[in-house]
Parts: C-alpha cells; sequence; structure tokens
C-alpha cells in the first residue's frame, strides 16, 4: 500500500503539507518516487484549491502492478499533464488521446496526487522513458513546457525551412527557442525589452525583436509559424503585419475569456489559429528523444520541495523573475 | 482594340452602365464576350465604389493576344476573384498565388473591368476552361462561391470520412452541401430556421439543423469541419460544443472587425481556426472538374444585365430572398 507526502494548495494559496495512501498496485500501475518536479504556468491556476499540486514529475519506479510489462523498479520515468484516457474512441485510436473526451487532465482527476510529492501511482501507459544522461531536474520541465510546445511544431507539419516565431521568453519560450532551433529552422523571438536578449541568442534564436511601444515591428524574415507562450494575449494589430501569408498562429497560454483578433487578415492571407493542448503519448516519446539527441535542456532554478520552497518558487513564476523554470527537489 | 460596356457602382448604390476601351491585345491577354455572371456578396460591399462589378465570370474567347498558348477563338472560358499574381514569390511559385502579396484581386485592382459587363479582357493564365455540358449559367457561381468552399474543404485535407458542418443555405452553403457531400462526407445543415430543409436535403445533407433559440444543438455526428458561410458572424458558444476534437472552423464570409470566440475551447479542444480566400488555381480547376464529374450545380435565378436587372438582383440578394445565386445574362 503505496502512502507519500504530498503538497496541496488551500483557499488562501498557502502550501500545506499532507500524506496520500493508495490502495495495492492493481492493472498496469507503477509506484514511483519523485525525483523532480517542474512548476508551471497552471499549478498557478490551482493553487488555492484543495488538491495536490505538480504535473511535471520524474521518479524512479518503486514497485510494479500485475500487469506491468515495459518498467521495472529503478527505472527512471517522468509524466505530465494527462493521467488516463478511454483508449476506445477516435482520438485514443488515431493516437490523439490528449483531445480524448474521457481523458484524465491535471486538475480535473486524480487530485490526490501530482508531483509535488515525495512519491505517486499512476499508469504505466502514461509514463515516460527518460532518456539515458537527461538529468532528472532538465527531464521534469520538459514533461508539459517542453511536450507543448514541440507538439505545437512537430505534430502540424512543421518544415525545416519555416521561420518560426516564439512570442515571450520563458518557461515555454525558451524551450521553444531550442527546438525549433533544432529543427532546422529560422527563429525570431519577440519579447518585450531587450532584456533576455543575449540568453534567447545564446539558445539559438536568429533574430530578436524587441516589441514594447514599437508601432511596427520589423522582422527580417515573415513568420511561418508563430508560438504565443505569454501569459497576457498579445497584441494582434502589431503582430499579423509580421505573419507569412497562409502563416499559423499557436496560442500556449492557458487563459480565459475571449481570443479577439481581426478578422480579415485571417481570412484574405489565409492564417491558421490552431489550438493545441500538451502532447500525445508518441509526441512525448519523440519529443524526449529530440532533446536528448540534441542536448536541448531547461534553464533551471532548483528550490527544495518543502511548504516554503514551493511557496518560494511560485511566488518567482507570479513575478516573471524565473530564469526560466522552476524545479522542485524533494528533501 | 477591344471595347465592352460595363456595368459599375455609384455613390448612391445605383448602377451606372458605362463603355470601356482596352489597348490591342499583348501578352498573354484574352479578349472574351461575357455570356453570364455571377453576383456575390462582395459584389454588394463594392456597389458604392466607382468600378465595374462582377467577379463571376464566364464568356466566350473573341480574340487572343500574340502569347496566348491554350485557348482558342469560341472557347469557353470563366475567371473569378483573382487577375493576376506576380509569379516569382513563394506563395505563386508553390502554387499558392492566391495569398501572394501583389496578387490583383476584384475590388484593389483593374477596377476597369468585371464580369458585370458585355466583354472583358484577362490574362490567359488567369482563365480556366469551362467543362463541356456544363452551362454558362451554372458556371458562373462556380467562379467564386463555388471555389470558396471548394477550397475550404479541399485544400486542407478533407478525408471522405468527415463529418462536415455547412453553417447558413445561401450562394455559398448551398453549393458545400453538394460538394461536401459528393466527397462522400456526412452533412450536417445548420440553418437558422427550418425553411431551407427539405432543398438542403435534396441537395446532399445527412442532417438539418435548426439553430435559432436553440440552446445547446444536437447533432448525431460530432463536426469535423465547419463552414461558415453566413455573412453574420455566428454564436460561437453554441456551435463549440458541437465540434468534434480537433475539429476545424473556416470562416469564409467577408466581415470587418474581429473574430471573438472563446479562448479556452480552441486550445483545450485542439481546434483550428483556418482562413482561406477563394481558391488558387490549380484547386479552381479541379473544382470545375468535380463539379462536371457529380453535376454540381447552383440553383440559380436569373436577371437580364442591365441596371435594372443588376440592381433588382442585388435587392434580393440584399433582402436574403435570392434563391441561392442571381445570375446575370447580358441581353
Amino acid at each position: 500500500m503505496p502512502s507519500f507526502t504530498v503538497f496541496k494548495g488551500s483557499e488562501d494559496g498557502s502550501i500545506k503539507k499532507s500524506e496520500t495512501s493508495k490502495p495495492e498496485l492493481k492493472g498496469d500501475q507503477v509506484h514511483l518516487k519523485v525525483t523532480a518536479s517542474g512548476v508551471c504556468g497552471t499549478d498557478l491556476h490551482y493553487r488555492k484549491g484543495d488538491m495536490v499540486l505538480g504535473h511535471e514529475g520524474v521518479g524512479v519506479v518503486e514497485a510494479t502492478g500485475p500487469d506491468v510489462k515495459y518498467m521495472k523498479k529503478g527505472d527512471r520515468v517522468g509524466w505530465g499533464y494527462e493521467h488516463n484516457s478511454c483508449e476506445h474512441c477516435h482520438q485514443c485510436l488515431s493516437g490523439n488521446e490528449n483531445y480524448c473526451p474521457e481523458r484524465q487532465f491535471y486538475g480535473e482527476a486524480d487530485t490526490d496526487q501530482g508531483s509535488f510529492a515525495h512519491g505517486a501511482v499512476w499508469r504505466e501507459a502514461f509514463l515516460y522513458p527518460i532518456p539515458e544522461g537527461m538529468k532528472d531536474e532538465a527531464a521534469a520541465p520538459l514533461q508539459c513546457g517542453g511536450a507543448t510546445v514541440f507538439n505545437a511544431l512537430y505534430s502540424y507539419g512543421i518544415k525545416p525551412t519555416d521561420t518560426v516565431g516564439v512570442m515571450g521568453v520563458g518557461g515555454l519560450g525558451h524551450l521553444a527557442i531550442q527546438f525549433a532551433a533544432k529543427m532546422g529552422c529560422t527563429v525570431v523571438v519577440l519579447s518585450g525589452s531587450d532584456r533576455k536578449k543575449d540568453e534567447a541568442m545564446k539558445l539559438g534564436a536568429t533574430e530578436f525583436v524587441a516589441t514594447k511601444g514599437v508601432k511596427e515591428l520589423k522582422v527580417s524574415h515573415p513568420i511561418d509559424r508563430l508560438l504565443i507562450t505569454t501569459s497576457a494575449q498579445p497584441d494582434w494589430e502589431q503582430l499579423l503585419p509580421v505573419l507569412a501569408p497562409q502563416g499559423s498562429i499557436s496560442p500556449l497560454s492557458v487563459a480565459s475569456g475571449n481570443l479577439e483578433i481581426p478578422y480579415f487578415p485571417i481570412v484574405g492571407n489565409g492564417l491558421r489559429i490552431q489550438g493545441s493542448v500538451v502532447a500525445s503519448r508518441h509526441v512525448h516519446r519523440k519529443m524526449l528523444e529530440f532533446a536528448a539527441l540534441h542536448n536541448i535542456e531547461p534553464i533551471v532554478e532548483k528550490f527544495p520541495m518543502t511548504e516554503k520552497g514551493i511557496e518560494e518558487a511560485m511566488q518567482k513564476l507570479t513575478d516573471g523573475s524565473i530564469r526560466y523554470r522552476a524545479v522542485l527537489i524533494p528533501q
């Protein structure tokens, strides 16, 4: 009967230590010991909920259920936003289980466990082997942030000759720059000020454009695929003119309300707005392999996985002062 | 020196007869005698402009310029929204000249001629042979309305097993139903009231859904591709729940202002909003061949191509009382 320490949100936003016990492992369940967890923007959304936080988990297999086939004690594995799906619908059968109507997502299901914890029990089918040589603290932010940006590029027919625009240099953006650069693309980074220019160029950007207060943006290559990784919705009037004809826009931030975007350029220039959320499993696995092959690594700030450490990490993420992903390490 | 009668818009919206003269034919120019013209929603947008109206033209070749290679006197040909492009940019070279930044579109270039006329001079490169057996008045509405809906289906990877939603049964919608049905798709028609139900079913609809005042739409198949052919923007809150995961939306009407659509379902369900405008030439040609093969024909109301006839046709289009496309016939 696995039992482990977990860290939950609470009504006033403070982090509460607790304990979760799970019944004996059944089916393809795996009990793992957490070794690292990323801290993602969606964790901030849920911090006032009575639920265990965290969904960028990496750990080591402790024990396996009776039907586990591919994993064994001691293996390093990761998991992300999705824990389960129906395995029966069109989306599941076509390898798009991240859009299964019965999907079990972070924040909606299994709220008694998460990656802000010392352990967890998940189905083997939704765990990913961590490539050899990839550090735990580097693998953690890939489980959601990395998967999200890789999927937006990879699953929609990217060409190595495309120009990719990355709006925002944060947890997602600094990974998107690296993935797009290693895919062979021209990478145009758009950020408020020049503050992150040097780092963006080192990560693989071809060009850096500061946007704040600029009326007419100038880019040397019109953007074929624009990834919006900022939490606030961008100034579309400013952005649309630098998109190539038939360009696409991937809004990746989680926001409520309406998407409001000038209508006519969408139609007249054949633009595409492509929604997407995290990655299906086959894409997630390719992402990890691609990251390992090309030494794509998040830049992380480590915090102890304690109530105080988590609160500090979340505060820095809220402030926008994290460079570029917080990772919690169990003590 | 070709010279022909044309019909123009004017400041008060009345139609004015005039005469256009063109210099001697050069290059691949073709002088044609107009035999039929459709009347499209965009003609209404331009009716207060001092320009020749009409862009769904069909005619017979009268004379050919020195470089014309594939057309000869007596051939039946059609033309649509685009008259020319640079033939040099990426979009042109990749067969997407409808997104060429230098494209010459109706309303923006060549405003001294149009299809509300007795004649016209266009480049052979932007004319389309009319398939044998297709009547002039049937071919005319295909040159823009038909091309627009066929392109939205055909150019974005439609599968014969898709469920296509057609919102609005008018000039575009009644053609979209036929094209989608002949592509093998399940066709769900969404219209305000039941008024057009019988006709929609005869055109090939699988299912008809009246939307006015309905809180929760019920469809037997979630919609994979939704074509919006209404002039007003739809109620997105009502529509999004009947889209399949990873479904796409093609907004085809010409409107100003913003597209305003709930943000989260786009991201969470991986929806796509795909802008598109008319069709590139290779798609336009396939559209005509496909229509001829499957006897896809617009339902038309004919009007004499006179000032009075044009005004009457435009009035009925404005009222929404045309069933389903007005066609002008030169007297």
